[in-house]
């Protein structure tokens, strides 16, 4: 039920109800400095197994699978500290942690350096035809079939990002130094941002040969690309999504690429993950990976050091390295 | 055999004896301008086609697919240009050019960015796995298998930039921008570059994560990647090969990679196209491409422009737009 090494008994607790992928990978990085109180592994029931440790867990890891309700904090009484190894919160019930005084840390921008590559990889790849013309080469065509038909060139293309966050931000600034030009939409014109803004996404995708979409899935942004821009987006136009599935209509999408409408897509998010449509299969002019553009080693190593820090902080009463901020 | 277009006759003649790429796409752009000698379209022989129009050919376009050797120059004796739409000049005979005052201009640095912005695509796809990823989920294993394997960070990467020219340049400015640190090795040290330079490969080798083959094939360069080269790049390390096949030992780049001796490959130039080593095509963490680094729509059409330029800056006395100067 909770490590059996009698050193462990004088670290401090941490809860933890399933295991993110950090403790799967980096668990001895953890079990060294805390008391680690794993659901996952005891024969408890989830309501027993709270009721044994709440009169003493103060700090609970979780990842972005795992629902935080009233109902779980309400018996988690002494609880003050949630680390998240998500960038988002939307799992987490966050004014009942607000009015319990319980402090959120999440991941911060720990991702987005991967997730700024991948969009970058998409966007070559659907571009130049890599993953078509590496089918091609082990299909063993070129002999037989010849020169491989053009691709289209990066440099001069206007972007178009959606949502400039630290994601959207990074791939500017990785589109730029390929000869792109940025453009962008978000909730508000960001003052300190050199790159032309424009508050209506059709606009946007009016004005550009390629939309980015670096946005959160909320409300406002579900189903943002609709049939409407994808038509101002145009037959020559590339979609990348590295955000969510469904903040397109999939139906549209797939629909726009089978017939032309616009020019390819990388998608490393679909709206009933893990099904893809299959439509898509067929068409050399989309690149799919599958909801990949978090995880690296690199970064998952990088994100257990975060939430290291961040427990370390908490329990020495120091500031947390990466506090979620209530707006 | 030749424009029949009678207002044709008063153009400045340009001979071809065979269709560059830029021809096949864009004729009409060059005879707008100049009376267009097509030796490929001629019935007449190539000897009688040349002795047909030497005395009036000033000026012809080439592909690097065309050699000029000094018997070809021999029969034209007015020839004063050569606009050849490679970058390499190892198809001409340049001392007989020199000799007879022949002036080159060639493509120059068209290519440059197509090229380098390839081999960041293949170096992201090898490293986050995108194509083998795409080949995931187009084989519908995500719904069976569920979570692919972590791919490899980009930031942070050590890469070694071989043949720092315009090329190399563009890839370490890219690789930069997305948080690689960049060293190089070249025929000599660059002064006014700020990055680390290695006068041996096996050393750049050593110390670098990542390499990026930028130079020309020269009797030099020749299977410079060879064995002790690829064991010093080492299990966790990655070449990317945009330059030529036969720089590396490709023989030896199969074996360490199907033994695991290196980490991947990202390749769009082989030694003996368009036959590709079999081995390879089993291998997930190798990416390939026809030989297409160089083109794109926009670069040959920016290239039919260069080429169009030099024509009217030579048959108007004015300085060409891409010299090749001797060295």
């Amino acid at each position: 039920m909770e490590n059996q090494n009698p050193v462990s008994e004088n670290l401090p607790k941490l809860l933890i109800l399933r295991p993110p992928h950090i403790i799967k990978l980096f668990e001895d990085q953890f079990s060294d400095k805390f008391q680690l109180l794993k659901l996952w592994e005891s024969p408890i029931p989830t309501d027993q197994f709270l009721a044994a440790h709440c009169a003493s867990v103060e700090a609970m890891l979780i990842s972005g699978l795992t629902p935080i309700t009233a109902d779980v904090l309400r018996r988690l009484p002494l609880l003050r500290l949630i680390c998240t190894t998500s960038a988002g919160l939307n799992h987490i019930d966050l004014p009942e942690c607000r009015r319990r005084g319980v402090s959120i840390a999440n991941a911060g921008s720990a991702y987005s350096e991967d997730v700024a590559d991948l969009a970058v990889g998409l966007l070559i790849d659907v571009l130049r035809r890599v993953s078509a013309a590496n089918r091609f080469v082990r299909d063993g065509a070129w002999p037989i079939k010849g020169d491989y038909p053009l691709g289209s060139k990066l440099g001069g293309k206007r972007v178009g990002i959606i949502g400039l966050g630290s994601i959207g931000f990074l791939v500017a600034k990785r589109l730029e130094a390929i000869g792109c030009s940025i453009s962008y939409n978000s909730r508000k014109k960001k003052p300190s941002v050199p790159f032309p803004f424009y508050d209506n996404v059709c606009d946007l995708a009016t004005n550009c040969d390629v939309l980015v979409l670096c946005c959160a899935l909320t409300d406002q942004t579900r189903h943002m690309i609709n049939k409407e821009v994808l038509l101002a987006l145009g037959k020559e136009g590339v979609i990348i999504n590295i955000a969510r599935g469904a903040i397109i209509d999939e139906k549209e999408l797939v629909r726009c690429l089978v017939e032309g409408e616009i020019a390819g897509a990388g998608l490393d998010v679909f709206e009933n993950e893990p099904q893809v449509p299959q439509e898509l299969f067929a068409l050399d002019n989309v690149v799919m990976s599958p909801h990949r553009a978090v995880f690296t080693h690199e970064s998952l190593w990088d994100l257990c050091q975060l939430m290291l820090g961040n427990l370390e902080a908490f329990f020495s009463n120091k500031p947390l390295l990466s506090p979620v901020v209530d707006e």
